[in-house]
């Protein structure tokens, strides 16, 4: 078994600009958070342009599917921005690929305290290597179809969309 | 979908005791831990005696086997040190029950820097969704079975038996 | 010896509000920190409305001097932001009250990775005790006295004004 | 002004061994402290053979005294276990140099959730810098002279020694 992980940006991979005293992005976590992961199954990992996902267009989620298209490994879990996670998954689930594409994400980025990044990436890892091929979100400990997913953002949390 | 998590020590719940001037067991840090992961599924945390796994005797596993006997949850996962997450594993997968039970831990308690209890945890929040009824070890990123796993210890990884 | 330590918020209690995705003010961290320091002396904490230093008003800064002249304590430690730490520190210095007077703050928020937040609170309880009278800047591991100091936010660290 | 930095081990620099599963040394963490602290003031870093206080014999603190005579830097910090840093405090303060040594620690590693490490950092190199010469122990926000401290063990706190 081996997982591509693309990383996006989003919440996960932010980080304090302690000049303009904001987050932003840097140099994505990702290669030190799949290290303390301590995974000895084999990890290809993608770092792509990190954005926040309120920023993306059509353009980047086409390359994100470009991305699971060319992907050599059949399970990917995708870290993502929260609040157009729905939109890319149903760009993702519209292609109909035969691989797992899991999409995660934090709501508190991971270099921040009380953050359920860690977590979310043990769980995205986890369920792409036992979902049946199609696109999913894996938020909350839950595991939604891309279908039949949207963020209640009054409350922070993925729901069922009906 | 509930999930009944069972915390029984090891590592994973290893506080430093300031006092004494070494790790010990205090409250467990579920609680806590359960809170940051933002669950929306239904969980029952079950807290018993915190110990190092390496004091373990059959006592101890003929209870953790009677609390599994007894959930109402079909789904379960233990908290367990690693020394001997393996015996336990045995023991519970002798008994042939009819419930999903992932046996996780850490390498390096919660607490402390570079610890992979928390992405542990969300990996096997996730494989007890999905796995088919049995009992299985979820470590480095992988779902072993019960009678097909052991720590190899010289470099502190989950790998198969043979 | 007693010291009264006044929080008014800045970068070094800045939280992450999950729901807007941005830094903000929530309940000042000050009571954990304390907590964690292990203090022995008496502490006073005194924690006044929380904002962004780039958002104080002339009054909030006749506020925060009525404190200090208020004090019953002759060391103050106040947390402050750092963008107008100095401004504050003027108007301090300009009272020329016989009590110690120390500005801190951070350029990590205390709940960010890599704070640099606690060093800076150690450091200004420190130098408080054994100052004479006067109101000074504490960061960077330097003491500044009030008139002589200004933050080079070109690098994010406070120099000599000359 | 600048300050040379003896770490000897101790609390403070402990680290997990995962492979042990217990707390022990390897590489210091003083480096990594010392970028985060932030300080523009010169530091002279000079890390000894780390090891548990309670392990230290006279020996050691022969070479610590040796190190502090050497130093060109008139004001240094130590960083030194807890459990004897009062008999080290004794070797140092006989020795009547015309310097400023303060020694401080940690309860918690610096390593581990709720560590007082880099606050006691923080204090012990401001106060360093304002000090007349002497040897102190900086320890829960308190400077205490050589020879009047001791640790209380029962509550892990120092307090004065009559």
């Amino acid at each position: 078994m081996s997982i591509r992980i693309i990383a996006t940006g989003g919440t996960f991979d932010k980080e304090y600009d302690e000049l303009a005293g904001k987050l932003g992005f840097a140099e994505s976590h990702m290669p030190d958070v799949l290290e303390r992961a301590r995974l000895t199954i084999e990890v290809k990992l993608e770092v792509r342009n990190l954005i926040d996902s309120l920023d993306m267009v059509d353009q980047d989620r086409a390359e994100i599917l470009q991305s699971c298209l060319n992907s050599a490994e059949r399970a990917i879990v995708i870290i993502h921005g929260t609040d157009t996670m729905r939109e890319t998954a149903q760009v993702l689930g519209a292609a109909k690929m035969d691989k797992v594409v899991v999409l995660t994400g934090a709501m508190i980025p991971y270099q921040i305290a009380n953050s359920d990044a860690f977590f979310n990436l043990g769980f995205a890892c986890g369920v792409v290597q036992l979902l049946p091929a199609g696109v999913y979100v894996a938020m909350n400990g839950r595991v939604f179809p891309w279908n039949d997913v949207k963020k209640d953002k009054s409350v922070g949390v993925f729901i069922n969309q009906a």
